[in-house]
């Protein structure tokens, strides 16, 4: 039996193809288990609502999906009454905390099976026990371990072995299409979720799909995670997370014009923890569930409009339009002009403010830099 | 007496003609004080160290010279004597928080002027007063608001009192240089202050200057900033800062490899603190310089090189060399090859880290989202 | 028009002579408003549930009635269409903002008036003035500033404009029963509610109301509270809040039991600001509305029996008892028998943990500190 | 060679118990490693500055000088050249993880031994191996595991392993001394230190153990920590730690006379983190030097007196007096009297702070809670 579990960024015909290959490996069964919307509904929209970078750069686009696919084998397993199940990670990443974890935590008596790590298997021996069993796989593009999903590609090779060295542009699956004119989208959320891009109103797992697609051309968000792994050394990794970063940015601007200062703070507080967790495999841990409570309870408001203009290997974000705007003429423009309040009363504002300092420095004398 | 506070960014001639317009003016006396280095001992590098970006966006551009200006005034007023100080802040924005709060705190008696707060002028009419005094100024180019100074430049305008429109290229000072070719820079950071662009060294103040020059012919770091402002509106400001980004950037970059990840979480804690009370002219808060010693603290690793690639409008990270780096092959590449433990010993980690969500799995049911 | 707004500890024949002074100092009509169940609901309950002592020490006995009485007034001068509203405050103190503040922003064009802040009158002033219009009110008494409410009673007066003097027993509404014999309680908490005293059913608030009674005889919860206020100086005030401290400690107990390690980590971040934000009157921040929905949400668990021992002026906590307990023997015991994993699983644990130390000091030194 | 590394708490006859056990067991000799004075200075001062108490509760009695007997076992063993190390600890519980942490962190090659762990021996077993081995040892007294060190006595027992029981009375090492009367003292600090009790001054290490003799014999600070252990099982302990108990809550009074609100909040956020690192041995992580640096800055400004009045098993604090106190009255008093800003400067403040939520409610409409 060998299920597979789908979180996005496959074509239906690389399915077949991964069919045939697991049928041709022996297994006896081969089960297409699709995850997609209960990935983007449980997890993805949380990344969204959170701004989630982690480190304030990578969009968790493997980790997220780990412990989907996690949990579906999990249930099937509990569910077919299986007594063992396997899996390939090895001994030296994050991905076997991931899916030894869920096991662990929700499996019946599960025995997990894991080869690779137990035989300390080589990428090298990987790639010679598939090609012995007639799985066509060429070294040279083997080299690179490419992980492509719903929320952006990651790209491990010999560079990210190193700290110093970039990815080639050629280790990345798509390129930039030669020629591309700048573009300008309207992207429009939803309470927080992703409705429409320009004029065409998507469900939001589509509008994911349909701006990864439109940002791939662009070659937009392009960049390395480096960070502690749950294992306790650094790891770094390439990644092209286009439609992430591009989203992420942009509900983050609208959030900038429809949420309190405070609500912002604290969002970023329980979004970054939530994306630290996530990435180590804790998505069990019940914390979890009360801060994504938190986070879509602070979307209600976060409705509008958000302009985005796209270049090669970079985008802007122009301005957004929402009737929650907190930005309004009528209060007064920053700066410029104060409708309510004078002088005064400003001056009264700033007496007050300097209270705790004035009483400060009457007791301390200021310390000098230089 | 028109003393002027010099908090980087200006070339010596235009200092004399601010001088020159300041007799003009009516001051009987100008004076030049020069806070470029104090503004850099006493803040700016506090804010490399924090990695400090306002909303994950702005380098503090404005904010921060704000202070050092409004201190050296103070300091300067209680030298000489002086009963009465003036700025020309309007009552709408955070200047006259920050000037009004470092005279009233540190200031002996000082009468607090504010002539254009006062009478609630407008931009046009300050123009035409300047005018009327011999002040030779355009309106087309009054029309926008520049703040050049060390670390960075602020640019306001029309557009900035809208929340959709994005700045027009023009608007900033200095264009993209037509033509200019990519271009590989290696900076050398030592314990946490840049000290070297390529094989070249600096002072640390110097290295900004140099690498603000480069950076400006490649138009990067420009960007919009929305904030909260201290009086309680939304306010939306442009900005282009490429030296601050580009350092800020590298010196994270580094951090990732040779700082622990609790390390790395209280120093985005403390440091997004520390943006936020200087941007509220909060600098003289005691709180302040004791962060400021859990960030210089921190520093005494972050010493190494960082490998950085400029375009037209962006820049990319490559990577890092320093003998301090965590990420060492002779620990282990992550997600290849472990040299330090086992198979059965990470079985053994991943089931104690398990325990606490067994446990909790025992008694209650998971949560499901769809 | 005179309204009352109740936000509990009064009797009734209390309000009555409440109404009976307030119309001899002129009160065309006197309204009783009824606040204390929106009180608990909208306010005490999250302050339960979030453990909230501010400073570690003050249940926030007086600021957060001060809010709800603030809003009940606003609300009934909109509905009554009102053009003014006036409240007792000093300029001195944080009454005032919360009062200005709710009528502010909830108000329909509300004039404030404030006599006692704007002719700065003292209290033996007020006294003298309440006493010529017919009030008895002995100066003696009058010395204690006391304010009685659902959430605890405090207590000002000349010691605590001092830093060094603790209140004189007496300066306390009701005296330790003489004689009273230790006693021992079981509460019984539902989702985080008290919902039993011993065998004994309740609504909360009138569990909250037994529980005060009860707690009186023993004079449990006597503290003082020294804190920064919203306008900038440093206060101190006593005050008796028995039922509070007996039910926050009782409940925090439970939560150790039934929750985890982070859900009690993130609450104890979170109700801290809540508590913060409710003591300076900005309840109306709609982020402390995304925190109630995340605390309620973490109580769905917090259900059990917690045995209290009350002593005079102290009470013991003793032990809980919960089917939601996470510590249960089945588990193994802490320190004594491990049940779920064996010796060497324990050492590929620590191993790892130790991963990320053992590769920095490969590259450092350790500190030392003697 | 068996060492014992003293980090308080013993007196001189027990030093010689101890030895002539290690003997009788078939030590070859006995080193005695006075650890207590590091302890103080690398540790428990930084707990002192820190206010730090597990989750609210606990001041860390046992896990702090775990760690440091650790250390001191760890470096003698480098500076021995010994091959192996060996320790007491059981399979479930924190303690292997402090000490096989530290050993593998900071030992070269050592072996660790674990007999108790390896062999899962029980207590009884235990006691049996020593009373064959010749050592006198009642299992009515072995019953209660004690612990006692400079900063309090652990205390568990077959009630500890309920989550119901208290501990019995005479489980404590000393009981409450029959008849004593209240006491008032005033604890001297200076710089964050305790430096003198009444009269008398001391070196601070001295001071802790001149109080905890006071404090024992009013039975003060006895109480019960409940708390997630390292090993992921929740787990619950009674102490007594009545010199601890006083120091901080006295110091923790102190500080909020003398610093700032920001200092205080920042304080207790790093604090917090360095108790639970602390508590789970990661003593050694980088951040906890960083932060121990953060704590002693903060500390200049904490000298002055806190009266405390001591009880049978409790105490009251009564207040300060310190020349820092930022509560003076010449800067006005709290609710009474504002001597630094009129009636419409109040208002101006409270309109100013208004602004945000005023803006907010012109969008959007309160949510109602009941």
């Amino acid at each position: 039996m060998r299920p597979f579990v789908d979180t996005g960024g496959f074509q239906p015909d690389e399915i077949k193809r991964i069919e045939a290959m697991a049928i041709s490996l022996g297994a006896e069964q081969f089960v297409h288990l699709n995850a997609v919307q209960r990935y983007y509904n449980a997890c993805i929209r949380y990344l969204i609502y959170g701004n989630v970078l982690r480190n304030n750069t990578y969009p968790l686009s493997v980790s997220a999906e780990r412990v989907f696919q996690a949990l579906e084998i999990v249930e099937y397993a509990n569910k077919m009454g299986a007594k063992s199940v396997a899996h390939g990670s090895t001994g030296a990443g994050n991905d076997q905390v991931r899916f030894d974890l869920a096991f662990q935590v929700l499996g019946k008596d599960l025995e997990i099976i894991t080869p690779i790590r137990d035989k300390k298997l080589t990428r090298q021996e990987e790639v010679a026990y598939l090609q012995h069993h007639g799985i066509q796989l060429s070294w040279e593009k083997a080299q690179y371990s490419i992980n492509q999903g719903l929320w952006g590609t990651s790209v491990g090779g010999k560079e990210t072995l190193t700290s110093l060295l970039p990815l080639p542009e050629d280790a990345f699956p798509s390129p930039l299409k030669p020629g591309i004119e700048p573009r300008t989208l309207t992207l429009s959320f939803k309470k927080g979720e992703l409705r429409a891009i320009d004029d065409q109103n998507y469900k939001p797992l589509a509008a994911i799909e349909e701006l990864t697609k439109i940002a791939r051309d662009y070659a937009i968000g392009r960049d390395m995670h480096v960070g502690d792994t749950i294992i306790g050394i650094k790891g770094r990794v390439g990644f092209e997370a286009g439609a992430p970063l591009i989203i992420i940015k942009a509900h983050h601007l609208l959030e900038k014009h429809t949420l309190t200062k405070w609500q912002q703070y604290w969002k970023e507080q329980l979004a970054n923890w939530y994306g630290m967790l996530l990435h180590e495999g804790q998505y069990l841990e019940p914390v979890m569930r009360n801060i994504e409570g938190f986070l879509e309870d602070t979307q209600k408001e976060v409705t509008g409009e958000v302009t985005v203009r796209l270049y090669p290997y970079r985008f802007e974000l122009h301005g957004i339009k929402s009737s929650n705007d907190l930005m309004q003429s009528r209060f007064g423009s920053y700066g410029e002009e104060n409708k309510t309040w004078d002088s005064e009363e400003a001056k009264g504002f700033i007496k007050l403010l300097a209270t705790p300092l004035k009483n400060y420095y009457s007791v301390h004398k200021p310390k000098k830099h230089d």
